[in-house]
């Protein structure tokens, strides 16, 4: 990697590009920073908190030597598509939660210079005010279907990930998007219910008044971007349904547990439960 | 309230009593910190790490000034049936997650000796070693029923509770348990049953070894005690399955909009939990 030569152009400049613009900036390998948003307050917030070094439009974007698209999926899917032509070296770099649309969309002689990436990290908080500096250090990157990635491409990915201090994950994206279903996606619909419940209730602040730790924790991401999760159920609509007919499966069995009182057996699903310690 | 002069007594030495200890010790308000827990491990634990000065039994217990009952709620209303007589400025303080059922167990001629205490703080681990000093600092501790409770002693628990750093909020125990089903209870079931529905997948190591915050965050107080939360899930049986109902009634809006495809209405679904941060 040629420190500082690297034209990184960024698109969509909310928590996930936002924070890349930030590490990739004090990691000293980019001699430029180029953002791009379709949102124009986010485009003057990026460059007045240092986030990009300059916004241009997709043409300027398209000069880069390594794009990342970091919008909601519905978007990375329709900039792929309009995606035409690159030169031999360019990579395109996707961090789309759901894999199996975007990297359909990927034009197939283009294929080697497209790279779709799943960063493990993000906060409630989003839009370019969101954005902190060290949100990818210490985090997991999932690299999808990388065999169809070329080797300079890939390689390069895999130098600016160390970079950012992540570990890397290799996944083929039908075990991605099964997996991040049961770990992301349809604990995103769960939390988003938690809150509609107790929205919904008589006395909401009451109740929210005397939040501990536990729901803070549950109710947490469903202060989450609406138009971003909204999108990933789309994309991932048969995997989430499953993931949730198999949580609902479980909150069935404990519910009729307390409903005929059988509370021993309550206490042994809850110990199962804990198995999670070994291994997380 | 004389400095150092209090003799405390702790039943259950696990991570709400075992902090109780350490912060109390380091308050300086009194003479002794008493433990007892069923537990002979604990107990060794306990005074190991120093979260009491000395464990006695339940008639060492009895002769302390104020008596904290820090055990899963069915414990709390065993012990309390066995108080037979108490000194006119004793004080017991339960510190269960559930009232009416502890309050209920008072004995009438000395329902001014006790007074009904839940501090909103915790975390997923449990037992003497899972206690720190700072559990209660800045956390809310809801007085409940406390005019029922003798003012002398009210006004002691208020001032432990100050000195502990703890914001107190009053609230009724049917109010309580309402409430608390909804902040406290049934979000842990749903953890629970978060965690079970991973735990049953083929391959729960690959899918939790890409967990990024969002996971965490919905999977943490799944590692709770199960002896604990199976004891609350009985006494609140009635509330906290109200609560599930209100809960499995958002998720099943989310479902159905996801299965017809209505992808723009499950966003307006989202955004309106987003309201939750209006409020937390």
């Amino acid at each position: 990697m040629n420190e500082g030569k690297i034209r990184v152009g960024i698109v969509g400049l909310g928590l996930m590009g936002g924070s890349l613009g930030l590490a990739l900036k004090e990691s000293g390998i980019c001699s430029a920073i180029i953002g791009d948003d379709l949102n124009q307050v986010h485009r003057r917030q990026a460059l007045a908190l240092g986030l990009v070094d300059e916004c241009l439009d997709m043409n300027g974007i398209l000069e880069c030597d390594v794009i990342f698209l970091c919008t909601p999926v519905n978007a990375i899917v329709e900039i792929i598509k309009n995606i035409k032509s690159l030169k031999p070296n360019q990579m395109v770099i996707d961090f789309g939660g759901v894999k199996s649309e975007i990297i359909k969309a990927i034009p197939k002689k283009l294929r080697k210079n497209f790279l779709s990436l799943h960063p493990m990290c993000g906060t409630e908080n989003f839009g370019p005010k969101a954005a902190f500096r060290d949100l990818y250090k210490n985090q997991i990157m999932i690299f999808v279907d990388i065999n169809d990635s070329g080797k300079t491409q890939v390689e390069l990915a895999r130098e600016i990930c160390i970079k950012l201090g992540m570990n890397i994950v290799k996944m083929d994206s039908k075990s991605h998007d099964t997996h991040t279903a049961f770990i992301s996606h349809m604990p995103h619909i769960l939390s988003y219910a938690l809150a509609n419940s107790v929205l919904e209730q008589e006395n909401p602040q009451d109740i929210v008044a005397i939040a501990g730790g536990g729901f803070k924790s549950m109710s947490r991401i469903s202060k989450s971007s609406g138009t971003m999760w909204s999108a990933i159920a789309k994309q991932n609509k048969n995997e989430i349904l499953k993931a949730i007919k198999a949580f609902q499966k479980e909150l069935e069995i404990a519910t009729k547990l307390i409903q005929k009182d059988d509370f021993s057996s309550l206490k042994e699903w809850m110990d199962s439960a804990n198995r999670l310690r070994e291994i997380i």
